[in-house]
């Protein structure tokens, strides 16, 4: 059976296009953050150099969001290839894991707010990371309903490869959530490893594929 | 013949496509509705805490309309699987739903706005319970002028599973209807009913065929 | 040789999915414009409903410019069908095509503020169809280079079929230039004109093909 | 070997959709930025057309970036014809060029709201620059990893062809630079050169296949 469009439309395709649809428009929604600065209007000094250095805290936002919203995209493609069809409660929670990807520009504006602010800079990236750790989470549970016993995967994947995935996103998810707790108390380190955290998680694949063994893997590739 | 792509250009293939993008930008861009709070510029005593706290409502109707539109999105994926064609007057009952779609960012910033307020609250609800009746008319029209007779349908379609379809249909558009009339009195409880009418419309497809007698029928699989 | 995907490059497969994509952005953001009512800080009388009912220039705005813009991509869709390959001057007409068709919301979002005004109704509503001839002009000028002389058409097109849509879209431009004139004296007649205009253009092709000459032309199929 | 769609999930196919999509968006979105004119509440002199005709900068500032991105997606389009496959380094190189583009919304409204204003409208114009400079930078890493050795390209690509698109992409990138360097003096002309720019990287590679060497290289049609 092909997996993506199967006639019964429980294919995977028109799935994917929707999801692929939601992080393309969330990711490019990020720059209506922006605001053009302007200066106060008794100010004759204010210089625009000055008003667009005050913004670098909305710069940083933009571009983390960007690279994690962009990784996830590449994650959530990459897992999709092992999955040969969907049901309703599978779709139920990918919708869930949507929801939480599309919420991503309101912390990413939050942190662009108060990440230069004494008094609320805790608060808004904590906030950022319990949205980081609760799409670490549904996107753990959409991967443990469609692998529990090979539920949604396609026939002939390799168990190990199966296994190693589940690995993977569980050490995600403990990551996301120790960087939350990290991000109450030293919120600037914690942005970092929050990237860190999506370029590891977006780049062991990679690795992982080319050790021997695994090249190997025909079930890898069968999409 | 071949559903979705015929030469002709009377295929529903980008029929669709539109579709979900309205759909899928609709549904992404509820987050612009959420402001960054900031406290009044004199109160050394306000806490970002308390203002995303304060935000409670907003993220109630985000959740709920997500959940809505994903739903329909679903929904409207599941009805296309039994239309076979398109004509100009599906073309313009279809745009019709999407307009109605497309706006339920707005009446979603109203029961945000409105939801935590005394005076507001039941116009508020009763406004997004009249745009769900809407949704439902419109969905219903789309449905009843492509199935009647057969007209748009795919050749081999079972009568019964298409009579299913309409009634559960016109059961959701009495739901919807009654409830924003509820909606008026109880508000919350109207929400409620509205995310668990949509649930139900969605997942109402999944138990039928599970049944032996609907999983043995062909014309749901020709897609 | 096949329409749409030719392995050169030149296949009009991408551009569609890229116009497409920008009319169904163009028509979902549309919602934005709408602001939620409130009243003034020291407004005990003031109602949401009665917000919401002013808002009536608002709810006319958007229903009128959705079904434009829904029509033109229908419109899009249908001309498409008669094109087999495409250059880079024609790619340039579409992007001119685009900028007017990505315009729309904002004299929407004009015509939203100023149409219950005394002072600016006129101003507004020609604005808009100034727009509306610019996206005729634009239209017409795409289809005038890619059908003159046959240059990207298919290449079993019936050149009556041809002829006749090059007839409509002329008439259409003549349309909506007069109806810009209408709008500065008259400007609640050009709105009913506008979309009339928009329905007729759509539907025209609709009842073209039901007669029997039609039916029968092959070349109308030839996706 | 198919391009595009391989079944190893390595194609180009999804993420030509993605960026596609980013594309699509970031254009669309342009028009977010225009806000309607009022008169300040005491001026009953003040009248909409002159309002309208004050934000000449505003629609310079969007034809502009309007042609960039859609010149900038079809040449997209073009490199991708060559590429063959995609790896993780080719995917962050992607995201980072997508990063830039999604950012143009805003260069884009700071232009238009400081293009009439002597103080701004340098730093408005050389931020403007700086943007189209990274991308051109970005989009050379991109090109230069899927092209050094062949890596990413389709097998049996024409040596010549590759150095060409390689010549002038350096070209553009220059061009750029300089540009954004006189846009610090003179404004107002590297506004017209940005659109030069973008308009000779999108024409250069017609005029190159008109050319009898380059119509009979089959390496440029193999898909």
């Amino acid at each position: 059976m092909e997996r993506g469009s199967s006639a019964d439309g429980t294919g995977t395709e028109r799935l994917e296009a929707f999801s692929d649809a939601v992080m393309a428009i969330a990711v490019t929604i990020l720059v209506l953050e922006f605001k053009v600065p302007e200066g106060p209007p008794e100010a004759t000094e204010w210089r625009l150099e000055h008003g667009l250095a005050a913004q670098w805290p909305s710069y940083v936002a933009y571009a983390m969001s960007f690279v994690v919203l962009g990784l996830t995209w590449a994650s959530h493609h990459r897992v999709f290839r092992y999955i040969a069809r969907v049901d309703w409660r599978f779709l139920l929670l990918n919708l869930l894991f949507l929801m939480v990807v599309a919420f991503v520009p309101y912390p990413t504006a939050l942190v662009a707010k108060y990440l230069a602010s004494e008094t609320g800079r805790s608060i808004a990236v904590t906030f950022y990371g319990g949205l980081m750790t609760a799409f670490a989470m549904t996107y753990n549970a959409l991967w443990w309903y469609a692998s529990a016993g090979g539920r949604l995967l396609v026939a002939d994947v390799d168990p190990q490869a199966v296994r190693r995935v589940t690995r993977q996103f569980a050490v995600a998810l403990i990551g996301y959530s120790v960087t939350t707790v990290v991000a109450f108390f030293q919120p600037v380190l914690s942005l970092v490893l929050f990237v860190a955290l999506a370029m590891i998680s977006a780049i062991a694949p990679a690795i992982a594929r080319q050790t021997p063994g695994d090249r190997g893997d025909p079930s890898l590739r069968s999409g």
